[in-house]
């Protein structure tokens, strides 16, 4: 699988998108309101930053309480999300989603358990 | 600046090798002893994972008895890491490397300080 995105947990994805896209060289590329957040994907040529400004309660607004802003997930590419998962299921990997779900810029996603995968939280995304 | 890896604090480097390279179809590609850690580099075609298991005391074995296992920083590739710190600098960003150093994998490399980034510890790398 291919490095997707990453996804920051952030208060302030505006001034995010100005240093990254100085910084970095990470111009912003896709923008939307999606599940009460304001989600932002910045550019690095092969892959993204996906910045994720809660705007109301919910996952994220929750993550920032508890941790502060900074690094939330890893998502890795697959043409085959609900295939990625049997898989994973197999392997005795523990699913957030059992199924794949819509996710922002219209893609199918899927989350896997971090405490089955070294405390890291890792996102399947299939493009559309 | 393209993404390059993410680093990974865990203290089960050989167990998230399997799992990953299983799961994520991502190879065991290096692994070298480095700053008393096991360090491997696990390939995603786009990028990689750093796993960092600690041997000895150090800033990861820090990290873990903090915060647990997990996602520790993110890696950007640049073609001069000198040039990165100056431009950062620049944008009033706080580093925790002045000047590149030598880092795993025989990568010349240098650290953001997190506070400066959105809570996300960033390196630049530059490869031999």
């Amino acid at each position: 699988m291919r490095f997707d995105h990453a996804g920051i947990a952030t208060d302030d994805a505006e001034g995010l998108t100005e240093l990254f896209g100085t910084v970095f060289d990470a111009p912003l590329v896709h923008e939307e309101r999606f599940d009460g957040m304001d989600v932002r994907f910045l550019d690095l040529g092969n892959g993204c930053f996906e910045l994720l400004e809660p705007r109301e309660g919910g996952t994220i607004a929750r993550y920032l309480e508890r941790n502060g802003p900074g690094i939330h997930h890893l998502a890795l590419e697959t043409d085959d999300v609900e295939a990625a998962l049997d898989d994973a299921r197999a392997e005795g990997v523990e699913l957030i989603d059992e199924e794949p779900r819509p996710g922002a810029w219209g893609h199918e996603v899927a989350f896997l358990h971090p405490k089955s995968t070294g405390g890291v939280l890792i996102e399947f995304v299939e493009h559309g």
